[in-house]
């Protein structure tokens, strides 16, 4: 089956598969060998300044000459909070580090200043990026009109089809349908409340009936079958997670790929718990312990910055309890292999899933 | 295309299509039209007495002699509950009704009384239903045998891996997995809390991997190409509610109807202030004032009759403000056309979805 549609030529690659961005888990040797392998690899630098942005990519082009995608957090960041709200959950956070005997550094709320995409722009452009996804919004126009005289694609996130629109009035030029089946963060921005969780079965089909761009989806493609099946729904292309969560470039600790491949999808659960933002992860103490405490979430990244010490001592010293341990629905496929073996076996999966589906809907008796 | 599975076979049917049961909407036009068509009509009968339920079962048997399916609630219910909170949410519901100019007429705590499905077994034995349907739980032991001795074939109707299993080690012939995108009422049984809210993506090849049983999917299916979509996914039929929703044998008022067909995916969240049971339905006026009371819901069936008069006043006067309005993520895609032209125009397309994947594929440039 040679693939030949709007995406791969847009994205100039083999396979409309695009290795989902994600923040903790995805290093460079992931980005690489997913380009590599024919897909593109998509490098998170979300909250990152420019200096580490900057080695992130030099890291994945000494790995790749395909392209890959560089992916953005583009959010507001508000400029004053509760104070009194911040200062009772990092009391709270203490005492519960200390409880826990894990070593708490508490940030001080005068200090805390946030990187943002703009820091980020310059560095984009100079190095010539082929592809800049982003989440949590929509860039400023003259950031997207200069990445796209520079040449760069662009890749929106929507939860729904409201969010897809403002994406394709911007001009962006593939939109990612994020399924409410998706891991981690929703890329949700219409909405500070709870936000829209649509099924990929029913959220594809309407951002594609609703839009000009093609489509890719995310939430639940997790193999060839899941990847053939979003293609019939109308998707041109899948963003693909959770199936590279434990894989060998993952730098995730050993008891949290355990963890991941170990839970039922009904343990992923939605949670602002660990940043202030909505996203889907296993359940853990860390996770319930906030919320029994009773005391409301600061936006993001505030809250991102009051858990940080707990979940970066959570991951050195490999504690499932206390890491956060985002997860899709179709999480706990996820195989232990070189990031290449499993997106190849996804890719001949795909190929034989359409070839069987008339045996399998006429034969299977 | 000729369809040919185990779930054609095992329910004696010409396309592996279940009509959902939806207790308002189905009348047993549509069941028999959608069983005319080639499809399995099902006619929801939970919570009615046996005459009730037999008279309906008449009904359908006048207009079809293809399978149909009853469905049947197979919930505990419990013998007492908290009478303050019920006379709090009474006293509510009073006040929200006078306010609204609804006539509303409260139930009195010891007079209630609720039908179980242990009414209904003689007749559906005596009655020789080809398909019994279930949801919220499984059927004791002996129905099941007596059912099965008779010829009826079961579905049973889970929400996560965990309940597939239980079904198929009770030899439920075929197994629904309602994913998160469904209407109406979740069918979770395991727990009382929050219902795992598995997208239809993720669960449908869970559960088949998981059982040895045919699994219909349900949640999102609503044309030819989401069909299709579930066929890639492993599944070997479908469960079709919403696209149903406002066909002309749909008993829904026209207001209902019309505002089902303008509702984006977002406004179709889930709850429990209508019934006591979680449920996926189109936010109004009274779901929102029993959210904002703050006051906690009595479990199914209480909360069912508490808001009993006032839904039923709604529905009579076509008021969308305070009716049941269920509907899943897609509901906004149905069309209102006789039931059999939108069976036949989800079976051809799903004909033509198929043929042109491969150019969808690859020639969409």
């Amino acid at each position: 089956m040679k693939w030949h549609n709007k995406v791969t030529s847009l994205l100039n690659i083999t396979y409309p598969v695009v290795q989902a961005p994600m923040l903790g888990i995805t290093t460079p040797e992931m980005v690489a060998a997913i380009s590599n392998a024919g897909g593109l690899g998509s490098l998170p630098v979300g909250g990152l300044n420019a200096d580490q942005t900057l080695s992130l990519i030099r890291a994945v082009k000494a790995l790749t000459n395909k392209p890959f995608a560089v992916n953005l957090f583009v959010h507001p960041i508000p400029s004053q909070i509760d104070q009194q709200a911040f200062s009772d959950m990092q009391q709270f956070l203490t005492g519960f580090a200390s409880e826990n005997e894990i070593a708490y550094m508490p940030p001080v709320y005068d200090m805390l200043k946030f990187n943002t995409y703009h820091q980020q722009i310059e560095l984009l452009i100079s190095e010539k990026i082929p592809v800049v996804s982003f989440t949590f919004g929509i860039p400023d126009d003259e950031f997207i009109a200069a990445l796209k005289n520079r040449g760069s694609r662009l890749i929106g996130t929507a939860t729904c089809v409201e969010e897809a629109l403002l994406l394709d009035n911007k001009f962006v030029d593939v939109i990612t349908a994020q399924g409410s089946e998706a891991g981690g963060h929703r890329g949700t921005f219409i909405t500070e409340g709870l936000p829209p969780m649509i099924g990929t079965m029913s959220l594809v089909p309407q951002i594609v009936d609703a839009i000009r761009r093609p489509v890719l989806a995310a939430g639940g493609i997790c193999d060839g079958s899941t990847m053939m099946a979003a293609m019939m729904l109308g998707a041109q292309g899948v963003q693909v997670g959770s199936a590279f969560l434990v894989c060998h470039e993952s730098s995730a600790p050993n008891a949290h790929k355990h963890r991941i491949q170990n839970a039922p999808a009904r343990d992923a659960i939605l949670t602002k718990n660990f940043s202030g933002r909505w996203a889907r992860g296993i359940e853990n103490k860390l996770m319930r312990a906030i919320s029994a405490s009773g005391l409301p979430t600061l936006p993001y990244p505030y809250q991102q910055s009051l858990t940080a010490s707990i979940r970066s001592f959570a991951q050195q010293n490999d504690l499932t309890d206390f890491a956060t341990m985002w997860a899709g629905q179709s999480a706990s496929k996820a195989v232990r292999k070189p990031a290449a073996a499993i997106f190849q076996g996804l890719i001949e999966q795909a190929q034989t899933s359409f070839e069987q589906i008339e045996k399998h809907v006429q034969v299977r008796d």
